[in-house]
């Protein structure tokens, strides 16, 4: 069972990564190790041609990464990304965008997770990440 | 010499990339295959500790990787990016990031980049992405 | 289906791939978008430790996209890897390693990959790569 | 100064790497954070077309990391390699490939190296890496 709820999470997002919060995005599912969430379409996310930029992928990429590990390791705000590759694969339609997050391997100082973000049911991108995990007693 | 000016580069993020814009992000100078742009701190954009998030680093980093190739082949704005990689190596100062981008290969069809991102003078992230580059009379 | 068998595909490792044969590496089984491969265990491949060197889990990793790319294309052998990323996520054991390999986005022009390489049932590492497809008739 | 000289490392290629030592691969010169090693053409390592591999071109980096991370720490056989990405630019001529390997960033537990590949003199491939240091009396 997921360490954090949606609606944690979501609070985490309000009160504490305010440029996440600026964009509209939110978690709206998650399970132990699996996360989806949701980047809303808006004009001020676009580029040229009418669709979400790709910076805004790799926002929503990397929430959804922290999403995963807090599944994992509950609310420990502390975890970090160290690296993070993506692959563009297809223009977007211009539409909302949905990222669905899992685990790759969770280690107790290091995760690797991986993100595939859709548009429309087209798989548009997908990225890899690790993140650093601070000592915690309930490693 | 550059084939864009550090005015028609910063008109471009003004009418084009919205998003961009929103962050603050502007070009400070540019040599043909060598770009400076700098991010300025704001509370918006920080994540829990006060620094820039990660997502605006590499916001940073693909911005500044357009004008490099802006500066190679001109006001083409097709050009996208296929992919980046991005590792986060020290944890930056609450201050404004400074990205140098840089070329790694020109082609005619894909372009090979790479941004070392400064926080006071310690570099705080490195990447390095890929460009496709449409057809075009110019090339 | 796969478009090519594990048969043909060993063949062509044996024939056009020395680099590949000397370290023993093949193909157990392959379906359309999905390719399973073995490199066996042995002294010349090892580092400090006895494991198997990195170098050859890319190796492991890179032959595997392939498989996977002709499994959707046939026998095209001038698909050439344009990119590849690699996380190393834990030691393996002394003994062979495994890599699954699957689709991530399979383009006309452009494949999208993804392998982890396993020792005895521990994912050990996980790449992701890009290869370039030449145009073709059956495309 | 480098702290460790071409002879050592190179010793300890052909004792600890054999891997790397069927190769041919070896050491031409290095300075504190800056190294340089050759790949010699070989009939062993090409693939369709007669260049070198991709595989062999991820192993010269992938060394050549190496040899960087030792002229900074000295001879600590035990640093590893976290993480590669590789963009390949351009296919290479039928000749010995070098490595240019450098420093972006020097960490006590973590390093982030570059490589640049070349084939006479054009760049053909370029990666990234990431090794993790263990802890050490001389840090």
């Amino acid at each position: 069972m997921s360490k954090i709820s949606v609606e944690t999470f979501n609070a985490i997002i309000a009160s504490e990564l305010p440029f996440a919060e600026a964009t509209g995005v939110y978690l709206r599912s998650i399970e132990r190790g699996r996360a989806e969430m949701v980047l809303p379409y808006s004009q001020r996310l676009i580029r040229p041609g009418g669709t979400i930029a790709g910076p805004f992928m790799m926002l929503l990429a990397d929430v959804c990464m922290y999403a995963v590990v807090l599944s994992e390791i509950g609310e420990i705000k502390l975890a970090v990304t160290t690296s993070l590759n993506i692959n563009f694969v297809r223009k977007p339609a211009n539409t909302e965008l949905v990222g669905i997050g899992s685990v790759i391997k969770m280690g107790k100082r290091l995760a690797v997770l991986e993100v595939s973000v859709y548009s429309n049911e087209d798989i548009v991108a997908h990225a890899t990440g690790t993140y650093s995990i601070p000592p915690h007693p309930a490693g």
